[in-house]
């Protein structure tokens, strides 16, 4: 594109829509490939073979918050130090969270005066562009959503400390700690220690540590996240993180294990509620996990094939837009070490129309704006790029699409 | 034991109590025998043999309320005229009812004008003897719980109508409406349809019809039960009910799948709150399920099994208390047709004493005072036997000494 006239990307724009392509890179999600990985799992428990060694009959009730080897294995995945610090849920840690934030509103959570719906208002901090599903949570149960800035080693820690220190109404944060959604950042070792140190003016705050990406490394050179348990351990402030994790994009993300930690407290809290809501999760479906990975070494090694797969679809991606955009002053870009996206960050004012172009040349991408709470872009230039789905081929295709887009906003807003 | 003097009854008692019995009626879940029947199901879904048919990959993200083919086999199940007015849940029915109540809780339902959680009091009508779990999902949410008696054909209609005429604070209540637990009874035609049409204060009332043993009968004549949605929605009340239902003790009590119905604005209104709190439940089990029961008919034939091992067990209970307590004034029981249950109703003020002096001879019972809003059955009579999971000699062993715990009580009562 370097030296094109704003005509001939218009004609290639236009050469590209008549192709009636067909491409997403909306979603997170896996692909088959994939998803083909952990398919003899569904081998592993057999109508001649479904036994827990030493556990509950896996076929019937119990095991409230998971059976006692899928904890020690999580206990394991999720770094903290006893299994009586995790809970094992369903197949979706997002529901673990939401059900969370539903019982602080309504019951208050371990610390807590009262119950967080008695309190004229209840404030979230939301480190964007982060992941809309977190905001939806916020906004389904009235929580006013703060934004608060990322930065390369994470959420910006100044705007957070000043913030907190004062406002007694906010409860809680948001934290993709790893390979964050759709950033790729990782929380640097100093990110963490002032999360878990700082002085905060709500009794009950809360971190919901989302970390979805523990394992879901692209390179051989591995990010390194600090423990935050241990950090509010050590700071005295031991209840103030929930750690969320599942197998969702490791094994089936229908149909993986997810789970909860944090202090004793914490998730005792936690069980006394789930005690009223269910009898437990399914048992069938842990076995089947257990017996497929083993343990936390099998889980890494299982993530290197995803990596394998995974790794070239990423490279396409910052192939193309290093090809046609760098050097422009067009766009910005992230280049993560792992999880499921790319961030690619417009001039301002520009991100929606890149998004509604794209779409009408057949490339879909997640919505501009998705990445912020109310899926506001103060400065309209995010956009979460998912690599994960389509072939290298497609991505090829579809990011030249989205590179002509960016031009094409970019001569727009400026003519 | 008739005729027997007090004496030699508790010599039987100090007798059956050296023995060390170890027996268990607590819990109303399947034995191994019943689980072994399902195991086929877990060979189904295999690492060659997993897609659906022309749905989405089970394996992936998607199906927020379940695969169109489970749908289809729930419409059947739960009785509803489309599948729009079916959702598929996880494994857990009681997590799809206390998810209810939360949301109604924190959001109302359709035609509520504010959360219930705004209002001052929000009260339930809790049909008793009946299920714990639906009063400790109350309790926990601070619903007031008002005791309605049953009768031999349902909640006593009388009450109900009376109270919910003029009190707008009464917004639900809780009905096992076939096979009762514990009573075994099933609601009549004449309460079905006295429930959908009864005038009701609260403009948002909802009954919360946990039909959990839809299909659990024990005998070639089965109970019929009226189809309550056709009910309300002739009666121009067809957002007026929630039902419930799940494998859990068809399939596997842990592992099974867990759906509700109601009028497609109910559910849209249920899929709404879903959207915010999961990316769907897992739908390899769904397959897994749909594979192996094909149809309601294949369900049906799946429970005639399970009721010739379940028969002889409900049998011994009764065939060992008529034995034993049969014209004595003592006890009074039911003999239910269906379900997990049997209820035995001793005279007033014994039926603590008869869980504890059982639990001094390794005979486990229910908690008495259970089966009633806050454990406490205001005239101390009821005990929930579960005889599904111990053999049939078990269970003989058990009721013996049950019935000699009763006569004791009884004598002491009166000494």
């Amino acid at each position: 594109m370097m030296g094109t006239t704003l005509e001939a990307i218009k004609a290639k724009y236009e050469e590209a829509k008549a192709k009636n392509l067909n491409l997403d890179m909306q979603r997170g999600k896996p692909g088959n490939e994939q998803l083909d990985l952990a398919l003899p799992m569904l081998d592993l428990v057999t109508s001649s073979d479904y036994k827990n060694e030493g556990d509950v009959d896996p076929r019937n009730y119990g095991g409230l918050d998971g059976t006692p080897a899928m904890k020690e294995l999580f206990k394991e995945f999720l770094e903290v130090s006893s299994v009586g610090e995790v809970i094992i849920g369903g197949n979706s840690s997002l529901n673990l969270m939401h059900d969370t934030v539903a019982r602080a509103m309504s019951h208050g959570v371990v610390g807590s005066e009262q119950p967080w719906n008695k309190l004229e208002k209840v404030k979230f901090l939301c480190p964007s562009p982060g992941y809309d599903r977190h905001f939806s949570v916020c906004e389904h149960f009235g929580i006013e959503m703060v934004l608060v800035d990322m930065t390369a080693e994470g959420p910006d820690c100044d705007q957070i400390e000043a913030l907190v220190a004062n406002d007694a109404s906010i409860k809680g944060i948001w934290v993709v700690p790893k390979y964050g959604n759709p950033t790729g950042i990782t929380c640097s070792d100093e990110v963490v220690k002032r999360l878990a140190t700082m002085p905060v003016a709500a009794g009950d705050f809360r971190i919901f540590w989302d970390n979805a990406y523990a394992v879901h490394h692209l390179e051989e050179e591995e990010d390194q996240l600090a423990n935050i348990l241990d950090a509010c351990k050590a700071a005295g402030n031991e209840d103030r993180v929930f750690i969320y994790g599942s197998t969702s994009k490791i094994s089936f993300a229908g149909a993986g294990v997810a789970a909860m930690g944090g202090s004793k407290a914490n998730m005792d809290w936690m069980r006394k509620h789930l005690s009223m809501a269910t009898i437990g999760p399914d048992k069938l479906n842990q076995l089947r996990h257990l017996r497929f990975f083993k343990n936390m070494e099998g889980v890494k090694a299982h993530m290197k094939k995803h990596a394998e797969i995974l790794k070239p679809k990423f490279d396409t991606v910052i192939e193309v837009l290093e090809n046609e955009l760098g050097g422009k002053g067009l766009a910005k870009w992230t280049k993560p070490k792992g999880g499921y996206f790319i961030s690619l960050d417009t001039n301002e004012g520009c991100a929606k129309r890149v998004v509604e172009l794209a779409n009408e040349a057949g490339v879909k991408l997640t919505g501009a704006g998705a990445t912020y709470p109310y899926k506001k872009d103060p400065k309209d230039c995010n956009i979460r790029l998912a690599p994960s789905c389509p072939s290298v081929d497609e991505i090829r295709q579809a990011m030249e699409v989205v590179c002509l887009c960016v031009a094409i906003a970019d001569a727009e807003k400026n003519a």
